[in-house]
């Protein structure tokens, strides 16, 4: 498998609306559609483009969020993954655990509504890494 | 000033050698160029292709490099920064200046040659992010 295009670099911020405020001031950056609720995952997500990715602001949407916790060590917020693109995604899910990679959880839709997984961190030089389906290519 | 294409995400690494050996292995990518040292900086540096960006490896010269306390508190490694391209540093500069935005030192080379700031975390969300002067338009 080929290393596939970043299609965003996961930030976790306490608040969207603050973040979005900077960027706007910052860079007149608008967001790409408005911010939505990923319940199943905990966490409420909105794009920012860059002309070449995208950056993908996460919220917790509770105490129990996932996010909530990188959020308390990070209070500020922080870089939280980074998302890269395959072509397709059980492929890539056998060839990771033919190599004896550990993925967190099942493949699952992610916020661009093709299916995604987890790599652990300590599998991925300490990153967290997310791969998902290229929308192009989602059946 | 818009937000500009993300030249790289920045990795450290106890090893880049070791990094590279799972890229190698997991995406069968090489590394674009050999590892170089910038000493100025502290850091051993090397770049990874993906389709549309970067992954920049940066691995501590030694124990007073800035990003061997990151190491220290990471020791597999993990996210460090990000960078966006910017047409001129000057003025990239001095617009963030003029808007409050603190910059952690002086202008200077970075990895690709051309010039560097880095900005204060916590006036970007809690991400370290580098701006650099896009090199086609490098004087």
């Amino acid at each position: 498998m080929k290393l596939g295009r970043l299609n965003h670099v996961g930030v976790a911020t306490p608040s969207i609306e603050r973040s979005l405020e900077r960027y706007r001031t910052l860079f007149g950056a608008d967001p790409h559609g408005e911010p939505f609720d990923l319940p199943a995952q905990g966490v409420r997500v909105c794009f920012v483009d860059a002309p070449n990715t995208q950056i993908e602001l996460i919220q917790p949407l509770g105490p129990d969020s996932p996010v909530a916790k990188f959020i308390d060590k990070n209070p500020d917020g922080g870089q939280h993954h980074v998302c890269f693109e395959v072509p397709d995604i059980a492929a890539a899910r056998a060839d990771f655990e033919a190599q004896g990679v550990r993925i967190l959880g099942p493949t699952r839709v992610g916020a661009h509504g093709t299916p995604i997984f987890f790599v652990h961190p300590k599998d991925m030089g300490g990153v967290l890494t997310e791969f998902m389906e290229s929308p192009q290519q989602a059946h």
